[in-house]
C-alpha cells in the first residue's frame, strides 16, 4: 500500500492511496496510529507534501562504487551514516531553488527508507520489521561548496536541496530495484540497488547498536553514477522500481 | 526570564521559572504562542526535560583556538556549521551511557542558542531579534571513533551523548560569559565566550544566507580547552554565566 501526505484547504494530513490514485483520508498518521475516515479524494485534487518530516534525517554517503570513483573519494570500509537537515526538504512538484552563487549543482537519486518503529540494537534479520516503507530522495549537491566547505551545510542542506516523495510505499523488492534519473525527459543515469556497498539491513542494524531509531526517521541510501551540471529550467525525474517518480524543476534564485 | 520544559504525572509542558525557582505552567509553548495558567509548581517537584527538541540541530565545530590545537585540527577560515542528531539528546540530571566499547569519552561544554522566529537572509545586526534565548550543551565525544569513522554518527551522536539544559534563559551577555566545566566537583576547564573565532551573530547571519532557521532550531557554539578521559561514575557539571548548571553522570553501558 501507499501512504500519501497531502494538503487541502490549508490542512495537512495522511491518506492511503489506492491503485487508481484515489485517496482515503485518515485521522492520525501511520507512525503513531490512525483511523480511516469516510473522506475520499483524487490525487490530482490535492497538493502532495513531503511524506514525513523526520525526527532525525540520516543519509548514507558513498555507498556505490561508480559514484565514489567519479567524486574522487576512497571506498568506505564500514557503514558510517551521515546526516541531512529538515530545512532543505521539499515535496514532489516543488522547485529546487539554486542559490545565486551556486554554479555546479548535481542531482543524486536515492532510495529512502522510512522507519516505522522505535528500535535499538537490532540484528540484520530484525531490520525489516522496523521499516514502514520506502520513498525517493534527490540529494541535490553543489560540488564546489562540497569541495570548499568543512561541512555539507550549504553544499547539501541549502533550502530546497532535499526533494523527497511522492509517497511512502510499504512494499519494495530492494535487492532488485532500478533507479533511473532523467533530465528534461531524457535518461541521464541508471543504476541498481543491488550495487550498494552496504545494504539497508546492514546499515540500520549497525546504526542501532549505538542509537535508537524512531518512527518517522528516514535513511537515504546513497547514489550511483554522475550528474551533469544542472541548468535553470531543468526538470529532474527520479524513478525507482515500484515507488513512482519524484519530479522537481530547478530554478535560479531571484529568477523564479 | 527562564523557560523550563518539564514533565509531571506523564505530561510534558512548558513553564516560566521565576527567581525563586517557582514554575508558572503555560498552555502552548514559547515558539508557537502560549497562555499562562493558574498552575504553580516548585522546581524540585517536577522532572526537568530537554528544553526543546529541535527541527534542525546545528552545532559549530572548531570555534575556539585552544580546543582546535589540542585536537590537532587546523583553524577554519569561515563559519561552516555542522549537525548533531536528536536521538542523542538527554536532559539535565539524566545519565550519559558510555557504550561498552567506548574507551575515550570527553566532555565539551558549549553555549547553545535557541532560535525563536522563522528567518532567512538576515544581517548580523538582525540576528538578536530571532533568538528566543540560551541554554547549555555538553557535546560528549568519543575520540577514538571521531578519529576512525568517516562521520560523527557514533563519536558524537550515540544515544545520550547530547545533554542539554537545564532551561532556556531569554537574556545572556554573550560576549562576557565564562564556561566552567567540573568533574566530580573539581574545576577542569574554564574559557571565555569572547574567545570564539566566529560569534553567534556572524554564524547565524551566514547560515541564513542559504537556509531558513525555524522556531526551536538550536545552534551549539563550540567548545574550548581539553577534557580528561571520563570514567564510569564521573559527574560532569557545565556552568555558563547566568544560564545555570547542566549536570550529568557518566555511566557504563550494562553497569547502570
Amino acid at each position: 500500500m501507499r501512504w500519501l501526505r497531502y494538503s487541502l484547504e490549508g490542512k495537512t494530513r495522511y491518506g492511503m492511496l489506492d491503485e487508481n490514485d484515489r485517496i482515503t483520508a485518515v485521522d492520525g498518521c501511520p507512525f503513531q496510529g490512525y483511523e480511516t475516515t469516510s473522506t475520499r479524494l483524487r490525487l490530482e485534487d490535492v497538493k502532495i507534501e513531503v511524506p514525513v518530516v523526520p525526527p532525525t534525517f540520516y543519509c548514507v554517503g558513498l555507498n556505490y562504487t561508480k559514484h565514489i570513483s567519479t567524486e574522487g573519494m576512497s571506498i568506505p570500509k564500514k557503514p558510517d551514516v551521515g546526516y541531512r537537515a529538515n530545512n532543505a526538504l521539499i515535496a514532489h512538484g516543488e522547485d529546487v531553488i539554486m542559490p545565486a552563487d551556486a554554479t555546479r549543482v548535481h542531482y543524486e537519486g536515492e532510495l529512502v527508507v522510512v522507519i516505522g518503529k522505535k528500535v535499538r540494537n537490532i540484528s540484520v534479520a530484525e531490520v525489516k520489521d522496523c521499516i514502514l516503507g520506502y520513498t525517493i530522495g534527490n540529494d541535490v549537491s553543489e560540488r564546489n561548496w562540497q569541495a570548499s566547505d568543512r561541512t555539507f551545510w550549504r553544499a547539501k542542506n541549502a533550502d530546497t536541496f532535499k526533494p523527497m516523495g511522492p509517497w511512502i510505499s510499504t512494499e519494495a523488492d530492494v535487492p532488485s530495484m532500478q533507479t533511473v534519473v532523467s533530465v528534461n525527459g531524457t535518461e541521464s543515469t541508471r543504476f541498481e540497488t543491488a550495487d550498494m556497498l552496504f545494504g539497508v539491513e546492514e546499515f540500520i542494524s549497525t546504526m542501532s547498536r549505538y542509537l535508537t531509531l524512531y518512527p518517522g526517521d528516514i535513511v537515504w541510501m546513497g547514489t550511483d553514477g554522475h550528474s551533469p551540471n544542472l541548468q535553470p529550467g531543468d526538470q529532474v525525474d527520479v524513478t525507482l522500481t515500484g515507488l513512482g517518480t519524484l519530479s522537481n524543476r530547478f530554478v535560479k534564485e531571484g529568477l523564479t
